[in-house]
């Protein structure tokens, strides 16, 4: 709110009006899914700033709605909308963003990308034009920014599946870990919080067996920045039926329930779904073996109509480790990295390389990365891109 | 000098004057070794910017005498000096600055960083402050940078050796090449400019025998952008005595003429240096098996009171391969890694990792980087720390 006052009657172009957009969509990570994240600003007839705001929770009001929400319509004469996602036609969960902005006296309605759907993509456009208004798609240097913001919910519905992101911390020459096993505290603590965001920012983590194992790592989100998020859902891929480890001395049976775990047995790229049964106390198949992504988009299907928000995988986050992060580079289906880079060398002769199983056939066949960012997280790196 | 020109009159904090020096010392990279890069920067008496000045060229002005060439008696009345390194107080290539400074009406010197000489340090301050000038050390956040600015020439005369710089181009996940052997255009073209610069900054290039059989560099300075920069010796490591490409199908012997070609030969961790015959048409060995730094500590003495520019070796630039980077790593013999990072993957299974070689014990024997900084190159990133 603070911000909100500093920024009262601020003169803005489109970029500012729409980058300022996209930093306010991104307050939704976490909160949202499987909806997007969008983000809303409202300038006067003059370009001055009105007010922000943005999708803050699933179910709860669109962006647009939460923008408006203080605005008196004598303020709104004139006034352009900016908003990093085309405003809804349908009446969902909330009722019709384009049909509430079309009533209102605003002159202009700028939206940073078409709904991705194609069986509606236009249609918010086309209410607010019969309406009267302008209402046209950003067309400026943010375009990958908007898309972005919102990039999980673009690969769900482009591609009927989860979006995958890898998570990779690494010495700079792309150890994960020692041979021995020790792995602890590779990098910093800026770092493991930004991992915690991360964590926080994606429906699920999955982890191999192996990792598991050795790192007993409880895999929630432990850092009080991240208030009001849920538990993310625990995807164990494991290649045999029982742990060398007894459940009760690993901790993810204890920072989450049995019903937040989940066992994809891996066979010949298949798998196999299991079900922690707490009555039998023990895990159980409970599918056919199926491929991981159907696997997943089925979930996804079967709970697009369910408002159960814990039970929906939107995105997948992949911690590792060098096992699982090589077959799923190998099988090109990943959709971004994380790696986080600490300034040390573990070596090629004493460490273990994240990417030690990875194969390319040649050069013209190397994996590549686009969109690259990078940003400094305490004494370490965080480089980003897509796949 | 357009710069000079919009700085006129500019009042600047001591960090501004400080931060300036900096940048003004590192033009005089590539061509004042074995000479340290220095700059200076002069203000009014009211803080305003005279003008600047570095040394540019080894044997000419020293950086004072530049920035103070075009000023005039009264515009220095009450001025301050701002210089990377203490003025100094012998009679050498060129008269001693603290006693041309003391001549002045100037009321204050600020030096980076005292004389790394410990016979002469603190003697330049003395003569400023004989003839009542204010000498003083600067004690603020820009010591790094300074210590930075002049690296070689602190390591050449604090541990009697050249400066020690490893640069890598590798994947994210440390890879240097493909294990068939194609390394070509893993980073993109403002990457090799930048490594060309690199080169142009460091008196010798060393490569192992086996780099320079499979890629066959021509390891010069190419790019038009570093004019006045000599060509680079070469020191070529080799484990024996024959090549398996003769000479004349080699791109060094193009790029280089033969006194500019030295082999050392690696033999438990001494080398052998032979030298090109020109009337023999041979390479042979000129003298007995050697530790390589005393080696080239016994070429730097043997220059250090000899004017000839281009047999002074105060940095050493490695280049690879794997090999040769691993066994310098692991015998702690670098001083700067200079790692290109390009945003691909070539994958652990058929890439070849630049530190495939290194070993280290545990997590507490981890070689860690300090003063890391990172910059973009294009698509690609330059990580740069002191090991």
């Amino acid at each position: 709110m603070d911000e909100m006052i500093s920024l009262k009657g601020k003169v803005m172009s489109e970029e500012q009006a729409m980058k300022l957009a996209c930093a306010e969509a991104r307050r939704g990570a976490g909160f949202v899914s499987p909806n997007p994240q969008v983000g809303c600003v409202i300038l006067s007839s003059k370009n001055q700033f009105l007010s922000k705001g943005h999708h803050e929770k699933y179910g709860g009001s669109h962006a647009e709605v939460n923008a408006l929400k203080d605005l008196m319509p004598d303020q709104l004469q004139g006034a352009k909308i900016f908003v990093t996602l085309e405003p809804c036609a349908h009446e969902g969960k909330t009722p019709s963003c384009a049909k509430n902005i079309a009533k209102l006296p605003v002159a202009e309605v700028v939206f940073g990308l078409t709904d991705p759907n194609p069986l509606v993509a236009g249609q918010g456009a086309e209410i607010l034009r019969s309406a009267g208004l302008v209402a046209r798609e950003y067309q400026g240097d943010l375009k990958f920014e908007l898309e972005q913001v919102c990039e999980h919910f673009l690969i769900n519905f482009r591609e009927q599946r989860p979006f995958l992101s890898a998570k990779v911390a690494s010495s700079l020459d792309g150890q994960l870990a020692l041979k021995t096993g020790e792995s602890k505290w590779i990098t910093g603590p800026e770092a493991r919080l930004k991992a915690h965001e991360l964590r926080a920012h994606h429906d699920a983590i999955l982890v191999g067996q192996r990792t598991l194992e050795i790192d007993n790592p409880s895999l929630d989100v432990r850092h009080s920045q991240f208030p009001g998020h849920r538990n993310q859902v625990i995807v164990l891929l494991s290649s045999q039926r029982e742990f060398l480890k007894k459940p009760e001395d690993m901790q993810i049976f204890s920072s989450h329930s049995p019903e937040e775990i989940f066992f994809l047995k891996p066979h010949d790229n298949h798998y196999e779904r299991w079900t922690w049964f707490p009555g039998q106390q023990k895990w159980a198949p409970t599918q056919e073996p199926q491929i991981f992504e159907k696997s997943l988009k089925a979930r996804l299907d079967s709970n697009s109509s369910n408002a159960k928000q814990s039970k929906t995988w939107s995105s997948v986050l992949i911690e590792g480790g060098a096992q699982v992060l090589s077959s799923f580079v190998n099988e090109m289906r990943l959709d971004r990295l994380y790696l986080f880079q600490a300034p040390i060398l573990l070596g090629g002769a004493s460490g273990k390389a994240w990417a030690e199983q990875v194969k390319i056939k040649d050069m013209d066949h190397k994996v590549r990365l686009r969109q690259i960012q990078w940003e400094s997280c305490g004494s370490d790196l965080l480089i980003t891109g897509r796949f």
